[in-house]
């Protein structure tokens, strides 16, 4: 029997603090964060380097899980859009796929650049950016 | 209280079986693959089209949820890793993060390419690969 349960491996500290205030994507006008790692994880964030490129995984705990087509970018204007073909954190399972850059390390403390989750939003898992064959 | 509990969306059919067969990554090799989304899912699925990239995130259910560190690559002779500097699928949450193009759709099925899942795979979230910001 397979568990679907997620463990968070930590969470984001974040002046972003209102839902109404947070940009659409990291790319829009997001601020710095930090991501604060739980101590259990220390271990498999050990490679991790500064100015390096990674994905972060987040679960949107103030999003709807039970809406399945949205008007994209909140705009009415918008014909209403399944929820697989949106970044909407609305949708069945709200996980947040993120873009970063780490700008310092600080203990168990990661400081990122452009990071649209808001303060409080748990995170999920952390990957590196997939480079070239010749680099893996 | 967060419920942190996934929904499986679907699940993965692949003539791959085997973990031992499995490439490392997509582009290294892997077969097409159909995903087959639950009925209740359907409207999330309305606007996916024919020949887009996406993105789909599975959940490794033969994964080990207690490793903090592996050979990248399973290659004894690269040093030890913190996993969340690498692609294992040995990892806290077993999140996979695929990039696949849709070769076809056929009510509730996606054929797509170069998918290194497993055949049976939980599949978590479909999301749209962001284009540049004058075409979100």
């Amino acid at each position: 029997m397979t568990d679907y349960t997620l463990l968070p491996i930590g969470h984001v500290e974040s002046p972003l603090t209102n839902l109404a205030d947070a940009p659409r994507q990291g790319d829009e006008g997001a601020p710095n964060a930090w991501l604060v790692i739980f101590p259990a994880y220390r271990e498999a964030l050990k490679d991790l380097t500064v100015g390096e490129d990674i994905l972060l995984i987040t679960w949107f705990d103030r999003a709807l899980r039970d809406v399945l087509a949205v008007h994209p970018r909140s705009d009415p204007s918008r014909p209403v859009t399944g929820v697989f073909s949106t970044r909407s954190p609305d949708r069945p399972n709200p996980l947040g796929l993120h873009r970063v850059t780490i700008l310092a390390i600080d203990n168990l403390r990661l400081h990122v650049n452009n990071l649209e989750a808001l303060d409080g939003t748990p995170l999920i898992d952390i990957k590196p950016v997939l480079g070239d064959l010749s680099e893996r």
